[in-house]
């Protein structure tokens, strides 16, 4: 089946170099296509990482690995296949992975744990190692490529690459930051998301950029959702190679620690929203602002419980400021909620208010709101101040079709 | 829209009368339609009534009365309005649904909270106060109706009316059961449902009835699910008469406690499989059956994370036997699993076991299977002895169709 471009889709922004990463591609052939399906980025010595990885019982190989080997803060290396995600494939797509980190580790003179791994595609079967093989050696030897190639290359069902980019001021020094994902469907990201990657010149301790990027994951991927389907291979990395010379960042406390964090979650940001629009099906940009709730994890859930929602998604889809079905969703999270102080707005328009319709309730320019591509769906709980914005997208004829006929 | 009958509907069943139970329906015209809208089952005094309902934050009036006037046990009447579900409406629901409690008590003679109302339809709209009462005063006084009429009553969106009966052994008096339901969208009970109600003329203690109908409801009701959506207005009530004059069953000691359980299960299995073959859009019954769970809760808990899984949904739509979606949904139920103990099956041919595909995998009786309209899913966890089975529907563009076209 051909899949047609997003109509919610960008295009991919001109990203900045990062010092001390270089990208290459190559074609593994995992499936039957023409197209590379293997990324390598080269990163150099010193650099330090940060993931964050699937919450799924049944994680992949390249999830158990990465987890573990994020700890100790050092990578030299990254191999994205597509294609086959080698999850459920159990000690033979463990050997696979191993195989390919000895065979990197090999070229670049490193330490086989600072060799990361992702793999993204079919679930159950395990990756083929001749083709990996042959893949990561073409791959290592291929000539330097840009951004957009790369973004490309590590999706699947994505149909369009995705990438943003920022920059921010550490004292006197100008770091640059850039980052590529994929993913369009099975995304529920819950702590953790789809295959994401920044990479950063910025000279940063491993363990800041693991909590910074902790805290960037909470607010951005973990507030997104296409199908509420959890991947079995989310994964979101970032990488600080240091080159750019700044004033090392240790902690909050240290000078560009806050100006770096916001450049890192505004990449972030930019990158979930590109999944979204890129969402299964998706016609429409769907933003859920929830205030007054009990704490802002409280919000967050109501508002993926609405995200979640087909009957929400499907009322969007329609074009219908079905306020009802956000009710019944708000009273379905199991969170803390008073009906008779809940209010909902659509575009900026309150439709309900403390638990009963607007008595002047003017539709016209609500209907006119539903009727573009960007939707604004505003509730309010009126108990606390947590508050969180979620983002999602409509539900269509379109998820069905990719997904009924999609052939495992 | 028209809304065509659903494939997988069941003819109505021959239903046996219910000694002290009289329906009677009437057109409240709460929408703007042809056809009887509001039910009214009245009951010989001395019934035992129980309940459960939904546990939405934002639950309805009709919900909350309810909630607390089953725990005095006793029931004269029911009110089902259909059309309207009188959910978030505050204050000026809560008056409509208390003229009704008295205007019914009023003809009967009876406590107010001795009458128990029901209402199900579009969300936010107060339930008209003038409506009801002309639809109630014709319904007092209306000729006594079948089951069949009162089940397509109390019937929204749905394509068919839906009942079931059982009848059981207590000592030497046989006594009957019969049990009427709606529901097609917005299904997904947590401890709760949609309207059902089940009668019978057995003598039952109404703590031990209240007791049967919770533990009914854990294994039938709460493991459906259409669309993974809870509803504002999710009931289940059991009146038992009395009228087969056996020994009052008071407890699980008393004779016939077991055998009356099991018939209320029966009725309550066959109400909640009819909503799931009404689900909106299904063309596929599909059962999942959970083994080797942590307990039978987890159990549950994983076989719903599948069946309300879009992508396992749409797979089966599209008869694909695609077993990577179901580990996906098993790895992100939250619940206890080891991805190297797991084994799927689908129409009782395992295509993974203990983590890996199986090598002989015969996929032609597989597709086979898929291509029917009753489709069966085993998943075991390898862990331990919990076990659970949920039913559920597939995900199809007629789902899309009647929820993105759907006028509030």
């Amino acid at each position: 089946m051909q899949i047609e471009r997003s109509p919610l889709a960008r295009p991919f922004p001109q990203l900045p170099e990062i010092a001390g990463v270089t990208l290459r591609i190559a074609r593994a052939r995992y499936k039957e296509w023409d197209r590379c399906d293997l990324t390598f980025a080269e990163l150099a010595e010193g650099t330090a990482v940060a993931g964050v990885f699937t919450k799924s019982a049944c994680a992949s190989s390249e999830v158990e690995l990465g987890r573990e080997a994020v700890k100790a803060g050092r990578a030299r290396a990254l191999i994205v296949n597509a294609g086959n995600s080698n999850a459920f494939t159990g000690h033979r797509g463990l050997e696979a992975v191993e195989q390919i980190m000895a065979q990197v580790a090999g070229h670049i003179g490193c330490p086989r744990e600072q060799v990361f791994v992702s793999s993204t595609g079919v679930i159950g079967v395990p990756l083929p190692k001749d083709k990996a093989r042959v893949g990561v050696e073409a791959a290592l030897h291929a000539e330097p490529c840009e951004w957009g190639d790369a973004a490309a290359t590590i999706g699947t069902t994505d149909t369009f690459p995705k990438g943003a980019g920022a920059s921010a001021m550490i004292g006197e020094t100008r770091v640059e930051l850039a980052g590529i994902i994929k993913g369009s469907g099975m995304i529920a990201p819950d702590m953790a998301t789809m295959l994401g990657y920044v990479f950063t010149d910025a000279d940063v301790a491993p363990a800041f950029l693991q909590e910074a990027l902790e805290r960037a994951n909470t607010a951005t991927f973990s507030c997104i959702t296409v199908d509420g389907d959890t991947s079995t291979s989310d994964t979101v990395m970032a990488f600080a190679t240091g080159k750019a010379g700044n004033a090392r960042i240790e902690s909050w406390d240290s000078p560009g620690a806050d100006a770096f964090a916001a450049a890192l979650a505004d990449v972030c940001r930019n990158l979930a929203h590109l999944v979204v629009r890129d969402g299964e099906g998706a016609q429409k940009f769907i933003t859920i602002r929830v205030s007054g709730a009990a704490s802002d994890d409280s919000a967050r859930r109501i508002g993926l419980s609405i995200a979640n929602s087909p009957l929400v998604k499907t009322a969007i889809a329609g074009e219908d400021a079905n306020w009802g079905r956000v009710v019944m969703a708000v009273g379905k999270a199991g969170e803390p909620a008073d009906r008779d102080r809940l209010s909902i707005a659509f575009g900026g328009v309150w439709a309900a208010k403390n638990g009963l319709p607007v008595d002047d309730y003017d539709e016209a320019p609500v209907a006119a709101h539903l009727k573009g591509d960007e939707i604004d769906i505003a509730v309010d709980l009126g108990l606390a101040e947590g508050h969180a914005t979620v983002w999602t997208c409509d539900l269509t004829h379109g998820y069905i079709a990719i997904n009924a006929d999609y052939r495992s």
